[in-house]
């Protein structure tokens, strides 16, 4: 028996849309064939979220085809077909004898596609960023030495850049994110307590990410991360096995999922009265975040609202090494345009970022707020809502 | 001030004899350095499990030195220091104006410190399934352009052969994972409900495997899939906005993290009765089950368990298409031994797999069990211990 089409995220419109934009950019790269290798752009391109690129897939787009070929293990085809706008006869399963094999994998019938359909003589793009194959071996080479007579052409962030500006109907699942970002902010400041095991409040924490807000379930679990003291000097620890302690200072950075997109959002709590630099430095902080968002409108740059953070922050006495934020959207950071000093991207409307002000000031003290936030036609508008406190449990 | 250093899973001399047997290897293949970047590899030889993967890092491990220099993002140094059993001069954190910089990057810096250490000139080994850099560029050619006069030798899955043996301290951190994956699988015996949101259930299984066990709280979160009716033909999704019906099939697969050692485990439930084809098919694959575990001992092979499974299953009228299951420990999958046909590798005590019989028989209709055991000195011992049966709620 074959497998229902799931419900769809976006018409089918959307994605021959997005397809265009991407036939377009491969027209002026003189490409007939790319191999879509990012999970972020193959969800973009297709509507698939499973979790397979653990194995070789790809998502080819010939110029002489309407729909791309989605070709995958065998195993996670059906999800493909399932989750994906595609036609049933687009995706294509490999044998399960291609897993582990040394001698033959997943690049290879890819390859085989690519003579079939006469694509295998002229220009051939491919993101090389993510070929290699953690687990098995590399990738890469395989394409030179099977397609001989193919120029093949780095399309690294192509599509990437396209992605950056939304259209309205991602925007409104990203607002769906958003809202599943903030209950998870506010269902930390309910549960953190003295006493309380930061495991059991992380599971509290990602329980909201996973049952969502109005009625919209988070769909997958993005890296969470809750640096509590004595490590909030640390950016990317998920939680330890200590308890919350009074005086306890807690740095927390959800990503809340939505059917592929992501809304991330940082806050810092303490238990008890904060000290005053911990004060002083949330409030530079939020005085440096709503500089940066006042910056935002379509024609200013990346760096300018980089440098809005960071003037505001140094008059009130501190500084910030890191960037600012980065694109957001499908699968978290996106690899285009940074909010740091120089990144010259010029915004445009429903471009989505996330500001993102974490600060490591010392081995052992630091502090985190951000938003997700689109910009507009005139400014900008945060996504996440929840306030922009210092939560003093 | 500077960050304290946190409890350690394991004593020093466990990581100086991780690295003995490391720098054995690294002699026998003429290196003098060896940059580490697989993550699992890294937690293997120094007990950092935070999320710092994600822009380039490297464990470099010298022959003159005892301890490796874990060379990283400035802004996760600190995760490290208080995380690894390293001293903290061994830890050395870049810069952050090398993250999203097109001249520059961490790699760099891992290039500059051979040459100031002076291990430029000899053999340098790599692993290059772990150095493209996904969002940034390419991360592999800049060793061979930067090191000219080094013999670069690709050290793939060298350390990951090495760590398929577990010490019983790791084996005792397994057998927490393994029963918190346990209680995983028995909570979605108790919330998988006709009418009930899968989220929700998502969110309790997923809050158990936080909240862990016999006190031990779980300690990250793995990839986590519940592919329920109509989609127990799929194997990776993780779950959908639908409510659970009456008869609805769910497939759920669980990985329980214990300070990075992965217990993985699967279970099949159905809401009201069975069909008589899934319950033949369930006791086909618990017999299968059964025999490829009563396989298990030292001197067997890999191929003969896997080959044990499937003449137990064609013996009762059914196949399976997949590998019986993989190497696991730290990350889950482990790309060494798998229990697949013609995997010669030989079971030694205290190797530990992942027997995953999932089985997508066709689009629309799949299987799951799974049990992670050891081998032990005479046969096999499964660290996970839920039921082996179909549950029916």
């Amino acid at each position: 028996m074959t497998i229902s089409k799931g419900p769809q995220l976006f018409p089918r419109e959307e994605y021959l849309r997005r397809l265009a934009a991407v036939k377009k950019e491969m027209a002026q790269r003189d490409i007939d064939a790319f191999i879509v290798s990012s999970p972020a752009n193959i969800t973009y391109l297709s509507g698939h979220t499973a979790h397979t690129a653990y194995v070789p897939q790809g998502l080819v787009i010939s110029m002489q085809e309407e729909e791309p070929t989605f070709i995958m293990r065998r195993m996670d085809a059906p999800a493909a077909i399932h989750e994906s706008f595609l036609n049933r006869n687009n995706v294509i399963g490999y044998p399960e004898n291609l897993i582990a094999n040394p001698e033959k994998d997943g690049y290879d019938v890819i390859i085989d596609f690519l003579h079939e359909r006469g694509l295998a003589n002229r220009g051939v793009g491919l993101e090389p960023g993510f070929l290699t194959l953690k687990q098995f071996g590399r990738g890469q080479d395989k394409f030179a030495i099977r397609l001989p007579k193919a120029r093949i052409v780095d399309c690294s962030r192509a599509i990437d850049w396209i992605r950056l500006v939304k259209s309205d109907l991602e925007i409104a699942v990203m607002r769906e994110a958003a809202a599943i970002a903030d209950a998870a902010i506010m269902r930390a400041a309910a549960v953190i307590r003295p006493g309380v095991r930061e495991a059991d409040a992380a599971a509290e924490v990602v329980g909201t990410l996973i049952r969502g807000a109005n009625g919209k379930p988070g769909t997958a679990i993005a890296p969470y991360c809750m640096c509590s003291s004595p490590r909030t000097g640390t950016a990317h620890i998920r939680w330890s096995d200590d308890v919350f302690r009074e005086d306890s200072q807690i740095n927390l950075e959800v990503g809340a999922v939505r059917q592929g997109y992501t809304a991330a959002l940082m806050r810092t709590y303490i238990i008890g009265k904060p000290s005053d630099r911990l004060r002083r430095l949330h409030e530079a902080e939020v005085a440096g975040l709503e500089a940066a968002l006042n910056t935002v409108r379509p024609g200013a740059t990346c760096s300018d609202v980089a440098n809005a953070f960071y003037r505001t922050l140094e008059k009130q006495g501190f500084t910030k090494e890191s960037r600012c934020g980065y694109a957001i959207g499908i699968d978290w950071t996106e690899p285009t345009a940074s909010l740091r000093d120089g990144d010259t991207t010029v915004l445009k409307p429903n471009m989505t970022f996330h500001v993102m002000l974490g600060n490591w000031v010392e081995e052992d003290f630091g502090y985190a707020i951000s938003e997700t936030f689109r910009v507009t036609d005139s400014g900008s508008e945060a996504l996440t809502t929840a306030p922009r406190k210092l939560f003093e449990l």
